[in-house]
């Protein structure tokens, strides 16, 4: 059996029961490691689960899966996926992948971002499309999120922006030399997307979104140390300091909004005077 | 200290390890038993944790939360949730009225089926909106959903349908004469919500979907015996005896499709002949 793990998002101890078992019992454990990270390091989950495990990278996964599924009819095999199996990233292709191997998958699912967002109390309801925002390179810079932000706000709805990471990248010189030497990992922060979502508008001039609009940043979702900052999208473009470390994520607010919303989220505002005045004339009720 | 623990969708272990912990040492421990419901009973749970609960019924939550919260500022209290404190029935209120009272809390995340719903193969990026689903009476069907259907259709998106469950219901007999005699619990399945989806349809006409449009019905999620049905809302008409016991949802797609999703999903339709039919015609690459 396959078994795709759900990690959920902070550390060691956010495996549920039903996961843990499995981790503690399968023949082989493999780590997805590149598309989102826990704030712990491997070597905590492996004391942890008392087990070995085998990280698996972006190459790993797309080009070499069979050595994943290896057995995996007659053993059980366990990968594991930070936050759920089937949110962000999704792994449908190494399930498809076993169904043609005639291999049987089982999903244990946990906490993804794309519903903890919930807990900045902006309701689930309201959110529309969720978005990916890549870093900008010179002359590259990736814009098609602007669109659907565009779309779900012409509804009035929030929507969740999920920020990249850079995990086992080379420059471009070691890849041009074929050496692999690997950069330190980059995760975005909420200011880096604040600033590439002014940046895109600014070429735009759709008047999707301003420096005015409203915003709430979010570190660190489900941890101990979790931190919600909301603020126009001007004043989050400096609240990195007020956030802390990876990994950031960000909703942009649509105008569909609920005055419980209001009430939750102003306490986390940078300015609440700032926050009250911008949500009154134009969030309130819209 | 109050903590709101998810509980994940299934059974008793699908609790994180750090929310079993705040279990077995909080003070007194509620269960929110009127939104969702665990495929497993209250005495499997204590039975489990090795600690009686209380359940918190509507009235309780809404109406008489001082109690839940009392002596919190000094002792822990776990306010069990069915998925995600946040996810598809948020507990903001609860929160709020605890932040007044000088009461930090803390949330444990866990699956919701806002997320887990990516375990149909449909990529959650191509989500718009989640609505719900009320079970219709005479004279009184609610349809709110179709605007929404309607929007999300309308950019190409998937939707998301909750199903209605009525749990600790009274019949209108019985209120008028204040007897608190409650009628068995009932849980809207996929055929039923497929019915009433098409009942709309007919009456305002707009044509957001019809009886050929595609969807996917899904039952117990997450859990052992989940299973996944998928067929034009026709079908699902007809696809309860398929889908077995509650919970259900339903995913109505949407036409901004990827073709990973179309491999995956199409191995659980009832017709796979009909469903790759349609799916040419209408969903693939428009």
């Amino acid at each position: 059996m396959l078994y795709l793990v759900g990690l959920g998002l902070s550390d060691e101890t956010d495996i549920t029961v039903k996961g843990l078992e499995v981790v503690k019992k399968a023949s082989r454990v493999y780590l997805e490691a590149y598309t989102s990270i826990l704030l712990v390091d491997q070597s905590v989950l492996e004391a942890y689960y008392g087990r070995s495990i085998m990280v698996a990278d972006r190459e790993m996964v797309e080009s070499n899966s069979d050595e994943i599924l290896r057995d995996a009819a007659n053993v059980d095999v366990a990968f594991l996926v930070v936050g759920d199996p089937f949110g962000a990233t999704t792994h449908t292709d190494l399930v498809l992948r076993a169904r043609e191997l005639g291999i049987p998958t089982r999903t244990i699912p946990n906490a993804s971002i794309m519903s903890a967002i919930g807990a900045t109390g902006l309701q689930l309801y309201n959110f529309g499309q969720t978005v990916s925002m890549v870093f900008f390179l010179e002359g590259w810079k990736p814009a098609s999120f602007y669109d659907r932000i565009k779309e779900n706000r012409d509804i009035g709805l929030h929507t969740l922006i999920l920020l990249d990471i850079k995990v086992k990248e080379q420059s471009l010189d070691n890849m041009a030399r074929g050496r692999k030497i690997y950069e330190p990992p980059r995760y975005m922060t909420v200011g880096t997307c604040a600033r590439q979502m002014l940046e895109i508008e600014e070429e735009k001039g759709q008047g999707v979104y301003g420096p005015d609009s409203l915003a709430v940043g979010a570190a660190r979702v489900g941890g101990k140390t979790e931190k919600f900052v909301a603020g126009t999208l001007k004043e989050l473009c400096e609240a990195d300091d007020l956030l802390g470390p990876p990994l950031h994520s960000m909703v942009l607010l649509g105008r569909r909004t609920h005055e419980l919303e209001h009430e939750y989220v102003r306490e986390f505002a940078v300015n609440k005077e700032t926050w009250d005045k911008i949500w009154q004339a134009e969030y309130q009720q819209k």
